[in-house]
């Protein structure tokens, strides 16, 4: 009976499988890709190192990281095919309408026709799919058709100079990296387990990743960081946050980027993101976005002891680095597809079909009785 | 313990929710939707009274059921720039490719705004879904654009009408039906699990169909009929089937249409589709087909107490209906958006993210070191 009440309220805590690419709260600041603290990746390591270690199981020596580099920047040009269905796409969709569409096309032109493709489908659409919304983007509001293939040497570098038509500064690039580091992967979320199911029927790699950028669309999931830049929008000044944020707690509304369904006291990703968040503001002009951000935090805390998780704090973040805010769903699609994909490789490692039950609560059985007697 | 070898194998006998739309073995002939035995919907109902059964709740009235099935013949038409998009993809794709990216297009140019547009968008889907594969299907191999506009009542009519360019006689419309009927629900399998951990993000229906899809286009999920086809076509006759079939399982090769994931002793659509198979096969200048579908059945059952599930007599059945084998599934998306649109929309009624946890199996912690040191 525990489990059935367990299973009727997705899943939490229960075990659905086994992965070697993510842990949570074991140690160190509480979440590691492959066994690496993510504070020390956050210091150190590169977005590219990081995608190399999710799908390769190890970090790339200097060699073998630069020619990953090279490999990555190689693959980011899209089909002209692709193209004219991404201009053919209103400029009123939803951006990860846009990925999941063009995600699902490239599977139709350029199919993984084995397993053993598998890593250069993953290396593809990390390179590619940077390209899929900033090209749609830039055309549908802009009439920009832009080059996908910028000298970038990072795919950090890359989205921000396609996006805003100019290199970004050094530090720009770094905090986009920093940011799809923190992004990259996060065990059994359920976006990284729907992928998980698709790739358990043996289906392709863009099957899965289509399914898991579906996942990631909803509300619930990816879309946190864009419901709290919308909510730090609503205010002129820090002063007027408790009042409104107690409202929003009294009339049940939920406020987003905060508690997480695993973590208990922390998001080890928010200190990370928070810091970033406060150089940017730095003689930003909207710098109290920055501070308004803050006492949303502390409000959450002192009333509901909710902490901030890696969504609330990247929403003021990427708005200083003057990324509109329908993009950051679809940043989260650029990074978590390291993730992803290294999941869809595990599970093909070791497969059984998901395939769980469920509990029936319908009607009993009962006659059929033609139309006229109904 | 016993949790985590379990949750590692699949989530087999896991329950994973609740649900009211159908059941397994627990009375007559061991599947019902809604409490009406398969059997019996097989027998005496049509798919639109299935579809409207499982996506409402009961039975239409006479009155109800025209009505629903003007309003399906209605919403067969694709819009331009979707048929332009079908036109641009090589005949060499895989059809659920199309179907996928087919189904996720629509919801860049026909969003489901809000969950209150749920049924429309289930229903849109049902009745265009079938044109957006034969429609590529034909433009593809044989230069045709064919109208998605046809005069048939049903879905099962329009579809074969569609494919072959001329409308099918009644009987060959019934046993579409009858096939659409017993492909449309069946409770948490993958791809059902799929659409239903989307949903629980609270995305969009597309995106939940779309990925239902990708999971669905697995070998190991709806593949399987595609399989049986390829298997049947190996014999030129009855008396050929056991030596290879031995030499088959002695080689440890899957031979697929048999056993299932829940059903144990055998499956109850088998009953049904095979009698069909049996009447298609009269007359048929491949009738053998239905005799070495027989023979596989035997030696399977003789050899390893292994009974032929829903796909494998589907594989003869559709082939006497001349439907290329490449289409087999692509009939099961159409049928079964019926059932994954019935849990999205049931997933959002008592709703709760759906994330499971993982057991870490990977390395322990570790010092991060610079890449001139690894």
């Amino acid at each position: 009976m525990i489990d059935k009440v367990l299973g009727g309220a997705g899943l939490r805590g229960q075990v659905a499988g086994r992965t070697s690419l993510c842990t949570f709260g074991k140690s160190g600041s509480g979440l590691s890709y492959r066994g690496y603290d993510i504070s020390e990746l956050g210091e150190h390591s590169s977005f590219e190192e990081v995608a190399w270690l999710l799908l390769r199981g190890r970090l790339p020596t200097v060699a073998e990281l630069s020619s990953y580099r090279r490999r990555l920047k190689s693959l980011r040009e899209l089909p002209q095919g692709l193209r004219d269905i991404l201009e053919k796409i209103p400029v009123r969709s939803h951006p990860m309408d846009v990925l999941r569409t063009g995600c699902s096309y490239l599977g139709n032109v350029e199919p993984e026709k084995t397993f053993s493709a598998q890593l250069d489908v993953a290396d593809r659409l990390l390179a590619a799919l940077p390209g899929v919304v900033v090209y749609w983007y830039r055309y549908s509001h802009e009439g920009v058709r832009v080059s996908t293939d910028t000298s970038a040497d990072s795919l950090a570098g890359h989205f921000l100079e396609m996006l805003s038509g100019q290199a970004p500064s050094k530090f720009h690039a770094r905090v986009m990296d920093i940011s799809l580091i923190l992004y990259a992967e996060h065990e059994f979320n359920a976006s990284t387990f729907t992928a998980r199911i698709c790739a358990s029927t043996l289906s392709d790699m863009h099957s899965c990743v289509t399914a898991a950028i579906g996942s990631l669309r909803g509300p619930l999931h990816g879309g946190a960081n864009e419901a709290a830049m919308a909510l730090i929008e609503r205010f002129n000044s820090p002063e007027e946050v408790v009042e409104e944020v107690l409202g929003m707690l009294n009339r049940k509304e939920l406020v987003m980027g905060f508690g997480h369904a695993i973590y208990r006291e922390s998001d080890p990703r928010n200190l990370i993101i928070k810091k970033l968040a406060a150089r940017l503001a730095e003689g930003h002009v909207r710098a109290h976005f920055y501070d308004i951000s803050c006492a949303i935090e502390r409000t959450m805390w002192e009333q509901k002891r909710l902490f901030a998780n890696a969504d609330f704090f990247h929403a003021s973040a990427y708005h200083f680095m003057g990324i509109p805010t329908k993009m950051f769903t679809p940043i989260f699609v650029c990074s978590r597809v390291s993730g992803w994909a290294a999941h869809v490789i595990e599970q093909r490692s070791n497969n059984r079909i998901i395939r769980p039950s469920a509990e029936y609560i319908g009607e009993s059985p009962r006659p059929y009785l033609p139309a006229s007697e109904r």
